[in-house]
């Protein structure tokens, strides 16, 4: 297929968009592959179009290859189903939400487990029926509260979605790991650098869930890796509490003055000051914080939650979002702790915070109290004593205080050791390509989806969940791919293999061009011909910047008999003889 | 490829749905093709998504071929482009509208020409880079106050549009011919029986509009055509006003008693025995009758509209409708007569009714009066004399009377002459399938589209918009083709072409299936094998719902060496040698 320059509907920018945070985003702009319609709302034109097609079919063909079977949902949704589920208050704000003209409830679809669960439910009772596993390609919705950097997190965007159903555990674990190979085939058929993490189930629910990270310095995702092969998403980072110690063996708890302290540092300072250890000096990591928190539930009900961890560490915001979901946290404001006028604020205690204590008559709410990991039976700390100026040491877990539960929301830092055991961590970015859940009976409990097992009795089917983002995998190769001059496509996803640039005067040139076109494209190649009455200049620029992966200049050489073929990715340039062009191209591009 | 029916996600349905109201929406529902998701809105099971799948490569190459390029804009568009064309108030509440977390208003898009307006805005400046026609095929949205028919009528559904852009007159010309003549063939592909009429432009504004119906005796289109190769959609009917007719020669208007007349024929009655004609009998074309209608804008203005229009036909809702499009039109009530004391309902006057005459104190709006066509200067009229029991005669228009205008909404009558004078109308009815419009500048000039022309001068660009019903389409298709025993598809669209029944217990005739599906997959053909244990009454209904053109029977005759090759859109069926099966097979399938 030949496209000419001068007709397609693009126009390449000199300048980036204002909103442009990354640059795959500058670039799918500049390079007229997209424009935004809305915040977080995209239109694809002819050559990011080309490009998403190429994405669609990829995932098409692995997903067919699993034995999955294409679906096409509606995006526009009745609230029913995702009211049984919860789903309709848990989503908040990311849900849009519409009435008919009935004043009938829609959502617009963020993601469509009741759906499907429904449908096998319409279709199937036997266990007979199952496995299944049933996929779409389809546009969704999502409210995002900061829609950011183009197509890597929009408010419209293209995912395929499927849905595994199966009679039993081992059934889902199979489905589990049919769609874990093809989603490894999918990413390396799109050329990503990518890991797969552990993470957090989130609003989805299930029990086991793993994500697709392309490796990425703008991703949004953090995760950490050891050498030893752990990987996580840092959400879903879990560390292993230590073994109990003996309580026996605690110090007795001391009041330690430390008045003006300020921060963690001045109160260590004055701890090695005034009651110095005897074998090594005290640290931030001797101190225990506890940090308020007001929590928000779906249902607009709201709690108090103290998070006591290490004093050398801060609680990692999106740890802290991760484990509440789909409840929401803010930290404790002045009004907050004017309504719990027995905290004393800055020196917070766990012993004031255990739940076998009241606090004053105007807090009637009970603060939950949630500890790190590290936090475990028989460790001591120092820590606040909930009065001005004043510290405690020797503070034991399960004798002068016992938390409510484990929360594992402290910061993670580069170095920590893997919760496997499998050596320090590394920290890295990435961006969410694709995310595979066991879902287990949630939706299918909530929806009353059951089968007749092999003896004739009523079971709740198993499901899983798998997502890839399609028009994220555009900009994530974008992302991946482009450099300081434009974008640069694989072969495989280029909207054409071929970009044939005609640059001079004489009409043998575009002759010539023109033959050259006519034989790559009957030899199967897509070929954009750049015919247009423009400078070479502004040629080899939008060249670069559209990216296509080869680069044929068809100009002064020619009356040497030479044309000159660009790599794009490399920059590497070679003449070749115009009797040899087309089988040098058709070599280039891997025919 | 082939596909078992063992495991292919579709059961069909012994009983019809509920709300199925034609042949095509029972069938696709039975045969497992749609099922409902909500009122109006439907989900695309694997059979009937590669039957849609196939409309749109279809739609995809034909647009293609005119050189149209295809690009993929939002279904979530912001509020304010529909604002600049006052289309976000015309819509009424076939608009779904919505707001997003920061209450921004948003809309789901009916129809996109907005956005290309913006979009081709954007990027293009000059004459130079017209003309262009741009397409897409994506999800729509529509708030029908009477979702009907399955995909035929439903409140999301895939269309395709498209938008021309042209610097004069005659480049719209050019692009709207091209996209009649791919209209054209697409119909002609997808096997419809089409007809193209004159149509309204309605809420699209524009000066010319044709559709494309398929004939179907279920569609909700009304159109009519002449042998003389008249054809317009029963809105677009525009009967020319005959010749005035001198007033002199109109007789005196005079009173005539009409008590207890009840309805136009009993007025006749009277008009018969009281003040026969000489030359021949009155009839209820002599008489004028006025019906009046509550109008409301778009903006919630209310006024009052009197139709006059001869008394043997009523006024055509539709038409009416059509005709005042964006406005909504109701009868009037007793409490809407009582506003205005001074009509008398029964008997209303177009002498009372005359713009020169101010009605009583409490309507202080003026009553428009618009008439039929036949309702021309110099006729003269049998009507109400706004009194009750009492008529007039020869009340003449432009002596007695004179009304605001024109308003061509009677009903169209089989047999009425055409317009163009090319014979007596027949009336049938269709299923839209494509619209197709001259929109001239209107969105242009709303939304500043203007390039430089060839002398530098900016001008505004001239617009043409497009559409084919996608999914519509497939309805349509098996609204034609499918018959009492279920659905019955071309070879162009059928999911597969061949479905072949395995119908018998032994090992062989499985074998022998399995080996006929391999042939058949290997030569190109889509094969369903339908490998069920299940008898064979239950495989031959399923296969004549399911409804693939071609149907291989392997059973009992396999130990003659014979298998059954059925034709479903004929019922033919004959034997053939299992030697020759795949061959013939082939041959059936135009291979």
């Amino acid at each position: 297929m030949i496209s000419k320059l001068s007709t397609l509907f693009v126009r390449t920018l000199r300048d980036d968009p204002a909103d442009a945070e990354v640059p795959s985003h500058r670039w799918l702009v500049r390079a007229g592959y997209i424009r935004r319609a809305a915040p977080g709302i995209y239109s694809w034109l002819p050559l990011g179009l080309k490009v998403l097609q190429k994405v669609e079919r990829i995932v098409r063909e692995e997903m067919d290859a699993i034995g999955a079977q294409e679906v096409s949902f509606p995006a526009l949704l009745p609230r029913e189903p995702y009211e049984e589920t919860g789903r309709w208050n848990e989503y908040g704000d990311l849900l849009f939400r519409l009435k008919d003209r009935r004043q009938a409830d829609l959502l617009l679809g963020p993601t469509h487990e009741e759906m499907f669960t429904l449908l096998v439910k319409d279709l199937y009772s036997s266990y007979k029926d199952l496995p299944i596993s049933l996929y779409q390609i389809q546009t969704k919705y999502r409210d995002e509260a900061r829609p950011r950097a183009g197509l890597l997190r929009g408010r419209e965007f293209i995912m395929k979605d499927s849905y595994s159903f199966d009679i039993d555990e081992a059934g889902l674990e199979q489905s589990y790991q049919l769609h874990r190979q093809a989603y490894q085939r999918i990413f390396e058929r799109l050329g990503l650098d990518y890991v797969i993490v552990s993470a957090m189930a989130g609003a989805m629910g299930g029990s086991r869930s793993e994500e697709f990270l392309a490796v990425a310095d703008n991703g949004e995702d953090t995760f950490v890796r050891s050498a030893g092969g752990y990987a996580a998403n840092v959400e879903a980072v879990r560390f292993a509490a230590p073994e109990a110690l003996p309580i026996a063996d605690a110090p007795a708890m001391a009041e330690v003055a430390t008045p003006n302290a300020g921060t963690i540092a001045g109160v260590v300072e004055i701890l090695n000051r005034d009651v110095p250890l005897a074998d090594r000096a005290w640290t931030g990591a001797d101190t225990l914080k506890n940090v308020l928190f007001k929590v928000t539930e779906p249902d607009g009900r709201v709690r108090a939650l103290a998070v006591g961890l290490p004093g050398d560490r801060e609680v990692d915001v999106k740890r802290l979002t991760a484990a509440l979901e789909p409840a929401e946290a803010e930290p404790f404001t002045a009004d907050d702790f004017a309504a719990y006028s027995d905290l004393v604020g800055g020196y917070i205690s766990p012993v004031s915070l255990d739940g076998t204590r009241v606090l004053g008559k105007e807090s009637t709410t009970r603060i939950e109290y949630l500890t790190d990991p590290r936090v475990a039976e028989g460790t001591y700390w120092a820590t606040g004593a909930n009065r001005p100026d004043t510290h405690l040491t020797g503070v034991t877990v399960g004798r002068d205080f016992t938390p409510d539960g484990v929360i594992d929301v402290a910061e993670v830092r580069e170095g920590d050791p893997a919760p496997d055991g499998s050596g320090p961590l590394t920290l890295a970015r990435g961006i969410e390509m694709g995310h595979i859940f066991q879902l287990g009976r949630k939706y299918a409990e909530a929806l009353g989806l059951k089968v007749l097992d092999r003896n004739g009795k009523l079971v709740t089917v198993t499901m899983g969940s798998y997502g890839v983002g399609v028009s994220r995998a555009v900009a994530a190769v974008a992302e991946a791919t482009c450099d300081d001059k434009g974008l640069s496509w694989p072969l495989a996803l280029a909207p054409y293999q071929v970009q044939l640039l005609a640059t001079g005067k004489d009409a043998s040139v575009f002759e010539e061009a023109e033959r050259i076109a006519g034989e790559l494209s009957q030899q199967g190649l897509d070929v954009l011909y750049d015919d247009r009455k423009a400078s070479p200049g502004v040629k080899f620029a939008d060249s670069e910047i559209m990216g296509m992966p080869l680069i044929v200049v068809v100009g002064r050489g020619l009356a040497d008999g030479k044309v000159e073929l660009r790599i794009r990715s490399t920059g590497e340039k070679r003449e070749i003889a115009v009797a040899d062009a087309v089988a040098e191209v058709l070599a280039a591009a891997g025919r």
